[in-house]
């Protein structure tokens, strides 16, 4: 995939940088040590806090956080649903209220959209409705008409905008439509039709079991072309990467790696394990044995343990580095085995192997 | 001054490593970014956690979190004092309660001196009191008392046990007497007597006057051979730091630096300033002009101050390395002047400019 901040090589995850940092990570460590291509910022914490006055005066996202390389944003929408103290939804738009200080806000799909040309990011998404799991046919049928609609004034605002710093943005549209086939055909086709340069799959890893995750996607992936970009939104596990990848999608975001981190659950090439366990109070052996990342060389699972139990922000930023390097690491191996032919036999053999619990 | 792991260039700033970490920094950070010559660590945090055993096993501190530069430990007694649940203090010792678990422990010289051993520093102070401020003169003289035979007993303790790890391990006694210019004396007068490798002056810092602390620092240091480095414990603000040098002083420790960067107040060349305030919203700006230091190019203060805002950990990370990286450059630009004979003259034009309130 191709962006006015360089090429990004799929499969990919994008580390969640919700506020503008990716938590607990230097940029440099970003670009250098765990070769994200691109990650992710949320425009609802955005918005509330530095705010657009300090974005667009910094020249947006890339300029104020230092980070060069491509950069994805949400439409907010997903925040305002989860995060806010209020929040109440008509055909116009979104009134919510802030959860930091109470404060209220409106969001359009075109203000979601300028929104996004002042931050700067170079994939913008569409303003839509993420229903939520379980959520009946009438709520999800009717919500997918909203966020259509939605879809086709954020496309319009789009195209009456322009880039604010000389960098192309492009939309990438959201199939939505719960756990419905009806819905996501539907859907599907509304977003295959406007040729995007990406396309996204939204509305699931929200509590469905994951029969229905992997069937959806399948549903959607058959329709949305092939040829460009399908991005996963919020998904999820290792195995649930590598199952929907063999589905057809290239690109996913999640917090799991980087919160799971924060609580001491890292994910590694032998399954995950939680290094708060007294097992690793003695085991100095590094994190992840032949790892190339320096956290994962110079640090021990004893010395991680230690640092997770005291709570101290090193251990944060070590198994946050770790569990982001492994996912971009089994994203690179995905990619290897895409090309050499050989996917679907690695795949196979590693799931089992990553849903081990050591 | 030489050790084992290394030799150190007075005077200098010791970053503080409370719980085997400085806080929100990498062990490479330390070494190659703010060039840390030598690192603290607090036998009261280590002995509760991760403990004795894992650090035995481990082979020591060095070894637990991957730092090969020089060490040193306190001997736990001011923790003890400022942090424990409840002390009880005998001339044996002191028994104590852990503020993380309410458990009960009983720390003497000997068990100081032999924690220390198993820490592995490789400068491990003596066991004592750091008496309060306000004290009493007879509770400090009494204290003193104790504090002299604790000594005694450490270095009885230091003769009968050997270092663990084929490193040395020197032992630096410590100055204490209050605000009491005989105590002061007379304890000088003592520790000197010992001809350890280095000498501390300790119970300073803790409440009383500058003035106070700049007269007690001169009178100890004319009395602590001048060829030997004396180190200033708990001490202090980039102005306290050059006048104890002016005093001889050439080793210091303290939280300032490291605490004051996770409430956002920065120590610049042009004096400090609380990077919260509303004024450094839309400052892109680096954080420290000219700093070759990657925190003070990369990062803006508008970006800094979101992070802090944010309760974001990178902001930790980012005014952490920028205050310690200040401080050692302090140290590095007084050892530049004190060779170039123009330490003085420096320190005179310096100190109304570190003070200034940006």
């Amino acid at each position: 995939m191709h962006t006015d901040h360089g090429v990004i090589e799929t499969p990919i995850f994008m580390p969640v940088g919700t506020a503008g940092t990716v938590k607990g990570v230097h940029q440099h460590e970003l670009a250098n040590d765990i070769k994200a291509q691109i990650i992710l910022g949320n425009t609802y914490h955005l918005f509330l806090r530095p705010g657009m006055h300090t974005m667009e005066a910094a020249g947006g996202l890339h300029q104020f956080i230092g980070w060069d390389k491509p950069m994805l944003t949400d439409s907010g929408g997903y925040q305002v649903y989860s995060l806010a103290s209020s929040r109440k939804i008509t055909e116009e738009g979104v009134k919510f209220q802030s959860h930091l200080d109470g404060s209220y806000h409106f969001f359009t799909p075109e203000r979601a959209i300028q929104i996004q040309r002042i931050i700067g990011a170079d994939i913008i998404m569409a303003f839509d409705e993420c229903t939520p799991y379980p959520c009946d046919y009438r709520y999800a049928k009717k919500s997918l008409e909203i966020t259509h609609q939605w879809l086709d004034r954020c496309l319009e605002e789009m195209k009456i905008s322009a880039p604010k710093y000389g960098h192309n943005q492009a939309l990438f549209p959201i199939v939505q439509g719960s756990v419905y086939k009806d819905l996501r055909i539907q859907s599907a086709e509304k977003i295959a039709s406007c040729e995007a340069l990406g396309n996204a799959i939204g509305g699931l890893s929200v509590g469905e079991p994951e029969d229905e995750l992997y069937e959806m996607t399948d549903l959607v992936c058959g329709i949305l072309p092939s040829e460009k970009p399908r991005y996963l939104m919020g998904v999820g596990t290792p195995a649930n990467l590598l199952e929907c990848i063999a589905l057809g999608v290239d690109m996913f975001d999640c917090v799991m790696p980087s919160r799971n981190a924060r609580h001491g659950l890292l994910f590694t090439w032998s399954g995950t394990l939680n290094i708060k366990n007294e097992k690793w109070a003695n085991d100095f052996s590094p994190i992840e044995e032949g790892s190339e990342l320096f956290a994962d060389k110079v640090y021990s699972k004893a010395y991680l343990r230690h640092l997770i139990k005291a709570g101290e922000y090193l251990g944060v930023q070590v198994a946050t580095l770790h569990n982001l390097n492994f996912y971009l690491e089994l994203m690179q191996e995905a990619r290897n085995q895409l090309l050499a032919g050989t996917f679907t036999s690695w795949k196979n053999k590693m799931i089992p192997i990553l849903k081990q619990r050591r």
